[in-house]
């Protein structure tokens, strides 16, 4: 059985870009041939959600290794909202995409336990390949995404740095000269060495803001062995060249999320008038190659430039 | 519109106690009766949770003012566990019981606005009256869900020091002489001075773990407008001593959760033989008795001793 750290490196090479797709369904902002064909109810927009998630992922799914869908815009639509997640993980996975679930969860002992088999399980009803975790609760909390992760050749990306701006009011705290996040970092480090696949990066990972290109450089640095899973790209205002410095020489050790600029691609200002509203389709995969080639011009020497 | 934290005051005054009952179905516990009539799908299971989690309720509805539902265990058996939670807050709330959410969540900016409008929300499908979040993200990220709680009278707890070994961690990294953890808790107490009720206590509250006695009282001090959620009680080791020191002058301040002793009290040695098992209802209630009991015994002068 091939490691999650492994499947990821294989699937960024095999694509030669690290490009994550965010899937972070919003009503208003679904094109409007979606937006107008829906229920006003919460199946009605659950479905709005699964028919166009799927949409994207069949667009996304020869171009890109990953997408990430993000738990909260299920969860507000209650029940019917948790079915369509389900059925977009089973969709992505079906079209060969390995699926980040954005939940960012945790708890303590056998109820951390209860997430990561219930997510990340060989029984998992939801079986995503990997989940965004909140490390407030301490190493205890992690141990049974870790355990879990591993037996089923799963993944979890830890809260190292986020890219929002209040991030830094607990993250940024000083200890003993260190950021606080530093001592997240070394942690999530640590367990990554401990899942250490054959591609030098282990299944336990990071997430690590774009918008701090100076952290991503020194969290390289401290953390030689851990995936990071970086946020921040394009709506929030990371460029390219801002995260040029949290890949290796090969080009692996990051995936770089892209959710708005590339699902909503259709309201955007370079592709609303080119593109007719029941062609967003094609707005999605215009973005997602220019995010794939604003990468390419960044990425190190010996890179993954050839691989698709 | 009363606000949630003078909501939560008059129910704990007028049921006379701070218990807090915590919903953790683990199918492998639940009472004989309702496994073994459970279907083996998890559709099945989860009508098992729905039905058992609602018993509870009809049972302790008369005796507490407060559930907690936790989503992990719901989670974990797909979209029919979530279809099930939403059944089990419906029912609570049908009941006359407040219900805590206890998903510990969080993202940044609009994502966190999403879990607080769907979670919390006036349209909420869930429609919890409260909700457990993790404060790693910082302030920016508990702003939506205090702007959400206040508009629709719902509050939040924010972690602050969790009751598991391992929260030290990071919790208690040590920041100018203070653990990281008193930081969260001043700015927890800084949002429930701005969420302020009738009762002097604000709707934003905390979640501290009643394993740590000394940092309870401590906290009790810093945090003299914040209602803390103190889990570790029964199970975990905490004793109705350990928790005297959440308490003001009238038995206010806190709610003391109990899961397993509760909800499992059918397989607890000073239970497992006095009911049968077609009579676990019992059981739930002779351990909900216990422990008021054994929380009146400790609660301050002038308390809610009286109050039911």
């Amino acid at each position: 059985m091939i490691g999650f750290a492994d499947r990821l490196a294989e699937g960024v090479a095999a694509r030669g870009n690290p490009v994550l797709v965010g899937l972070d369904p919003r009503f208003e902002q679904l094109p409007a041939p979606l937006r107008d064909a829906a229920e006003p109810t919460l199946p009605g927009r659950a479905e709005a959600y699964r028919t166009f998630c799927c949409e994207v992922i069949d667009v996304v799914a020869p171009l890109v290794a990953v997408v990430k869908p993000q738990a909260a815009f299920f969860e507000q639509l209650g029940p019917p909202g948790m079915t369509a997640l389900g059925e977009v993980i089973g969709h992505a996975r079906q079209q060969g995409l390995l699926v980040v679930l954005d939940g960012k969860r945790n708890d303590i002992g056998s109820t951390a336990t209860a997430y990561a088999d219930g997510i990340l399980g060989a029984d998992s009803p939801w079986a995503a390949d990997a989940l965004t975790v909140s490390p407030y609760l301490g190493d205890d909390s992690l141990t049974p995404f870790v355990t879990t992760a591993t037996e089923r050749a799963a993944g979890i990306f830890v809260l190292v740095k986020t890219s929002n701006p209040g991030g830094k009011l607990f993250q940024d705290l000083t200890v003993d000269g260190q950021p606080v996040f530093r001592f997240v970092a070394d942690h999530v480090e640590q367990l990554a060495r401990q899942t250490l696949g054959a591609c030098g990066f282990g299944s336990v990972g990071a997430v690590v803001g774009a918008t701090y290109p100076e952290q991503l450089a020194e969290l390289r640095s401290a953390m030689p062995h851990t995936w990071m899973l970086v946020p921040g790209f394009g709506s929030q205002g990371g460029t390219a060249a801002d995260v040029a410095a949290a890949f290796d020489q090969r080009g692996l050790g990051a995936i770089i999320n892209n959710s708005r600029g590339i699902i909503f691609a259709h309201a955007r200002d370079e592709y609303r008038d080119r593109f007719a509203p029941n062609q967003w389709q094609r707005a999605v995969e215009a973005a997602t190659q220019a995010m794939i080639a604003q990468l390419r011009e960044q990425t190190p020497a010996g890179s993954l430039a050839g691989g698709a």
